[in-house]
């Protein structure tokens, strides 16, 4: 009888389910929208029935079943399994998420924020197998942060650390989402990106991306940009290297206090590659302290928009092993 | 029989040494010169003699001593007891500096960083006891930083980490001794007070300072300028503000990474107490990641200038009894 473990990744718009085996075999997959909208109850609904289903097609018995992870907006409590709070869900706060899937599925069930699930996914499965030290900046609409320390998800003394995307990096800089100024997230996440190159359109710069946009700036992507750098624009591929730059400014200061063997960059924007790491490392290189960034790789996420789901499933495998 | 745990300071310019018990009863203190420019070999002399010094007037029966902790200037190697470069120190490069104490003293020797020494005193007996999360700030000449996880010195993959000084706050801002641009330790040293201040007091501003100092601005000290502002002194208040401010905008980043339960502030600038911690605080209650600011308490080092080798002496004690 194999071992199956289940990870949902459930985030504000797509709920996102593997089941998998403890050597990282996948033997389902499966994706369907949270409905945030609807409320709480349609919610939870969703996520069990997307389990169901998970668990039906990917396996045969359904006592192959061993546990479930679920990566989840935070802040939350991953002893308690309670949710605090979730800014991009109308009426969660303090649901106790984990006890309510529990109930429904009748299985042993994990809650862990979304961005530590993963970090973890990538530690376990991804571009960070056995690193000692493994950072990981998930590149979205925010900034996401997860910290993996021999083996351990990292997220300090009440659970709500690890927010990488909140680094300072101009202390009279952008203002940033969560209130403050200067935060990474202000510079290198799509919707900064877009900001940026907006700006720029506006000011009468030159650009593929007018066109691509039919001369609506609201359509304009992130991965419009990263496309249009690809073409050979000027002006998308200054935005990617001065992103890539700040980036790199973000993870100089990670880098001196966290002294990592690995740095992920995930989230729809590390699709843009090189045009974003290359200059990020040589901005680590110049700034970062002696020997720091001789031991340190900078590299995309594997698992791209699997990494979350994986890394629940992982939790759950590493939990059920006592190894977490 | 007591048993006795050595730790020693080795500083620059000062070697610092006690003996101490389990239970933290201090039963000698000594300090000597380090002699650095005399080179290596005289000031492994120096150490030596310390440690027999301090043995012979804080026990009875050399049996007494279980173990030795050095705190050493790093980049060091704690597993290999190498110190691997000590900038201050001419000539240190690649010194096996643990074995080399060891064939000396024949008693067990453990080499830390000396940052992450003082932190470790302050989580063993100072003000973080019992802290899951404790980070460690010493404001002197530069700005060391050390990381206690849950009993354990955090610092990193390679054990060049923890370097909370060398956090960024704005990236095109001060050039830091490390190179870089914008470090905290540009803006919250001992040096980076006194600079301010020079510069103020040359472009016409108002002090007692320059009375304290006989117009000799070299004289200038960051001991000086909390004084005056002791005394009301318009200038010095307006200095310790914002350069606890600034430590605030440092804190913010540490506090939303590493959620700690506590921030210890050492070293010699933190002397000035309230001028420079009430500021910083509400700067991280302004800045913070919602909730990081609650549960968060930013104190003053409780050891002074000992907690480096009162907590070389926990670091021998706890891998002692193998709790570290």
């Amino acid at each position: 009888m194999s071992e199956i473990y289940i990870g949902v990744d459930f985030g504000a718009t797509k709920l996102n389910a593997v089941a998998i085996t403890p050597t990282g075999e996948v033997r389902a997959k499966l994706r369907e929208p949270t409905e945030a909208t609807k409320g709480l109850e349609v919610v939870i609904k969703n996520i069990v029935s997307l389990i169901e289903k998970v668990i039906s097609s990917g396996t045969k018995r359904r006592d192959e079943i061993r546990g479930i992870g679920i990566g989840a907006p935070g802040p939350l409590n991953p002893e308690t399994g309670i949710i605090i709070k979730a800014p991009n869900l109308p009426g969660w706060r303090n649901v106790t998420l984990r006890d309510l899937i529990r109930e429904k599925i009748n299985l042993p069930v994990f809650l862990e924020n979304d961005a530590n699930a993963a970090a973890f996914g990538e530690y376990w499965l991804g571009a960070g197998k056995n690193a000692k030290v493994l950072l990981c900046l998930t590149l979205g609409t925010g900034v996401g942060g997860g910290v993996i320390i021999n083996g351990k998800i990292f997220s300090g003394a009440n659970f709500i650390g690890a927010e990488l995307g909140h680094t300072i990096i101009k202390y009279d800089g952008l203002r940033c989402s969560c209130g403050n100024f200067g935060c990474l997230e202000a510079y290198v996440s799509a919707t900064a990106i877009v900001q940026r190159t907006s700006t720029a359109i506006e000011s009468g710069e030159k650009t593929l991306l007018t066109k691509m946009v039919n001369n609506r700036l609201e359509d304009l992507t992130a991965k419009l940009v990263h496309e249009a750098a690809k073409k050979g624009d000027r002006l998308a591929k200054d935005i990617m290297t001065e992103t890539g730059k700040l980036l790199g400014i973000g993870i100089t200061t990670l880098a001196n206090i966290f002294n990592p063997d690995v740095v992920i960059i995930g989230g729809g924007v590390s699709r843009a590659g090189k045009f974003l790491l290359e200059p990020a490392r040589q901005e680590v290189c110049k700034r970062a302290m002696p020997g720091i960034a001789d031991s340190l790789y900078i590299v995309r996420a594997k698992l791209g928009e699997d990494s979350g789901a994986i890394g629940a499933a992982g939790i759950a495998l590493f939990k059920d092993r006592k190894r977490l």
